[in-house]
């Protein structure tokens, strides 16, 4: 294996040469910067994925870490080809769309087709099959704001299940509003899914403004005809991998404090806030935790692959750990963007709540109060906390974090250097509390 | 002539029918919603732009003009097409890029060449040619915000000109950081020129994130290349119309007051503030200035053909009305974006100054002031202003216009209907003032 990544990492040199970097505060931003305009996009399964498991692994090698190394699972590798949305008629427009992640493609020339908009899934579910077969369906629902993004998941289904609940009433397609709190006219993609029960139809979202759109010329002329053409492949089973890197405990090394993120991101953007922030927050974690003296348990910093098709990487990482996950006494990650943290949240056994109230003492300064404990941990270390390990959830501000997610707009410039070393401070100092102590939060 | 319009309405039925105006002081952002939901972009001497012209007639006679007609004039039609924009080494990302108005297209497999970048036009000038020979050249300049725009006007040179520039000294193609002033990942499309001296190249502008990327890229791999590939079109020369229409003086027939706008737009967007916006507040002001007495003066309402191309149907109108323009006492036009009105800028003989502090005195309760004597009357009626036509500058609040402007994001959306209704009551007063008074403004 030493060979392998020898020769991987001379295949890289000349991306990776120039990036020097140093382990200071601004050390999670240098990462963030590194992996996006090293790599840029990394969508699971792709070449880039595989640049990026590389990027990973030679950072964590630069940055001391004791141990590095990857671990591969298969996956299914779904490749975006071009898309196109056009009215028409009777009004001839074209429509900014976007392929959902998983979506098959439309035949060569497209699809033709009257549409019919529904305002929710819940809705269309309701609908008679009589007003959707042969139609293309519009899911029209729109997303607000909040810091703690509470909106997404009550718009999110349409884009998950919409696809199904169409094709059961006969539907040839389905278009969604992006999900997002943009009036910029970027399409928002993401996962979607099929049922073996019924046939799987294209499925894509439209920009916020192409939806506001839409639903103004159908209010002027309901016998509309959109013409949707979309060539994405779906090329079969594909290797990825997690990167997991370590900083080995001074005294307990078996009792492990994983801190994650994932590597992977959607392909129109470059995937700076989700999630190219959380790699370079818990990338400079582990190594600015070992420049401050090594912690007593052992600080493992995994690098999820293909969060974004559904918590892949997570899972294959339960399964191959499942024996030791008992000596995973705490984990976390970061994912949600490169907001200001301003709430810690705990999910720990209820003897340990004394534990999280000393913690948010200590992250007081940074303006973190103490939130609930029920935190999830994160979505790939949900998979572990479903598995009885204790989480925190370091809460980011994502007020805007759906202004940009999943969208082309999802680059850099969206991220505040200082908001990132704000984030960092608060990582360092809940990962060496735990690393440094003896408590069992399971209990 | 008559027959002909008729069958043009008649072909347009489907489109027009459901869009009823009523004659309100929200009668601009009804015309506006109606061109850019039903026409959507108009490119100039497209088949869109036929349909617009089609759409401004059937309007004004819905509206109840005395007179509606169109003026031919002859155009060099330009036709986007696909364009993309990749790192080829060392790294492989795709950047958002834009072709830019009458480029020409690449060769069939792109243009692979390596970029030097340049902070200005000024800059590129002074280069050396062997510094810029077989590349692609770079000009990242950023452009800043105000109220006025006042930024536009250093930043455009490099769109304009720089294919120009960097043709001789040997490049092979230009991109440019996007005249714009938002950090969203458009990018922003518009005129360019060529030189019958050099060889034409290939000309496009990329996103600023795409800018800012591309500038990290090179700090880090000073030798970079890319791919350039677009398929632009340039089929030739095409006839489009400028659209006129008039509520006839009740006294002075033969004096005109000319109100204007362009119907033409960029193509990615659907050119609702530039120029849907202005293409309602004239058009619903000669409606309500009827509705409200027949002025003594003919107000004019013209609607310029491709004046994104280079004011082109403003030229062919002043040729073709060179005989009497001296008819003309008075022209402004309302072309920049949608924002409220705050100053009243003239271009009066010095003796029809007090008219002006007049008409401000009529103007303060929408919170105008009075600026100063040296406007321009707008894009267009700069050609009218130069042929001695007394003109006004109703400005408008332009801080936002250059986040949107000739980029995909300049949709209806971005329009705010309460400062349409402001605009609408500047022109109304405005146009009222001048229509109902004896003034000779070249005094």
């Amino acid at each position: 294996m030493k060979l392998w990544l020898t020769t991987i990492t001379a295949a890289l040199s000349l991306q990776l040469h120039a990036s020097e970097l140093k382990l200071d505060n601004n050390l999670a931003y240098q990462l963030t910067e590194s992996l996006t305009v090293e790599v840029g996009q990394r969508l699971a399964g792709s070449d880039a994925d595989r640049r990026a498991v590389a990027w990973a692994e030679q950072k964590f090698q630069q940055l001391g870490y004791d141990k590095v190394w990857r671990e591969p699972f298969t996956m299914q590798y779904w490749q975006r080809g071009q898309a196109s949305l056009s009215v028409s008629a009777p009004f001839h427009q074209q429509l900014v769309v976007t392929a959902l992640g998983g979506s098959i493609a439309t035949p060569f020339d497209g699809i033709n087709s009257q549409v019919v908009m529904f305002d929710s899934l819940e809705q269309l579910k309701q609908a008679d099959a009589a007003q959707v077969k042969d139609k293309i369906v519009f899911i029209n629902k729109s997303m607000a704001k909040d810091k703690l993004g509470t909106f997404y998941g009550s718009v999110v289904g349409a884009r998950a299940q919409g696809a199904v609940e169409a094709a059961k009433l006969g539907a040839k397609a389905i278009i969604i509003r992006s999900v997002g709190t943009s009036i910029n006219r970027f399409a928002h993609t993401g996962i979607m899914r099929y049922s073996e029960e019924v046939p799987r139809i294209p499925a894509a979202a439209i920009s916020v403004p192409d939806a506001i759109q839409l639903e103004k010329m159908l209010s002027r002329q309901p016998e509309l005809t959109l013409h949707l053409q979309m060539d994405n492949k779906l090329p079969g089973e594909v290797e990825s991998h997690n990167v997991i890197a370590e900083i080995t405990g001074s005294k307990y090394p078996d009792e492990i404090v994983l801190i994650s993120a994932h590597l992977d991101s959607w392909d129109e953007g470059t995937g700076a806030l989700d999630d190219g922030a959380g790699v370079g927050i818990v990338m400079a974690t582990g190594a600015l935790l070992k420049q401050q003296g090594r912690p007593e348990r052992t600080v493992r910093v995994v690098l999820f692959g293909n969060e974004e098709g559904g918590l892949v990487g997570a899972r294959a990482y339960a399964a191959k750990h499942a024996a030791k996950l008992k000596q995973h006494v705490f984990a976390s990650e970061s994912d949600f963007g490169a907001g200001r943290i301003w709430r810690l949240d705990t999910g720990f056994g209820p003897n340990s709540l004394p534990f999280g109230q000393t913690l948010q003492q200590q992250l007081a300064h940074l303006d973190i109060s103490l939130g609930d404990n029920s935190a999830t941990g994160g979505p790939d270390v949900s998979i572990l906390k479903a598995q009885g390990v204790p989480v925190v959830t370091l809460q980011q501000d994502g007020t805007d974090y759906f202004d940009y997610h999943h969208t082309p707009n999802d680059t850099l410039d969206k991220v505040d250097p200082a908001a990132m070393q704000q984030n960092l401070a608060a990582w360092l100092i809940t990962t060496k509390a735990v690393a440094n102590s003896r408590i069992d939060l399971r209990q």
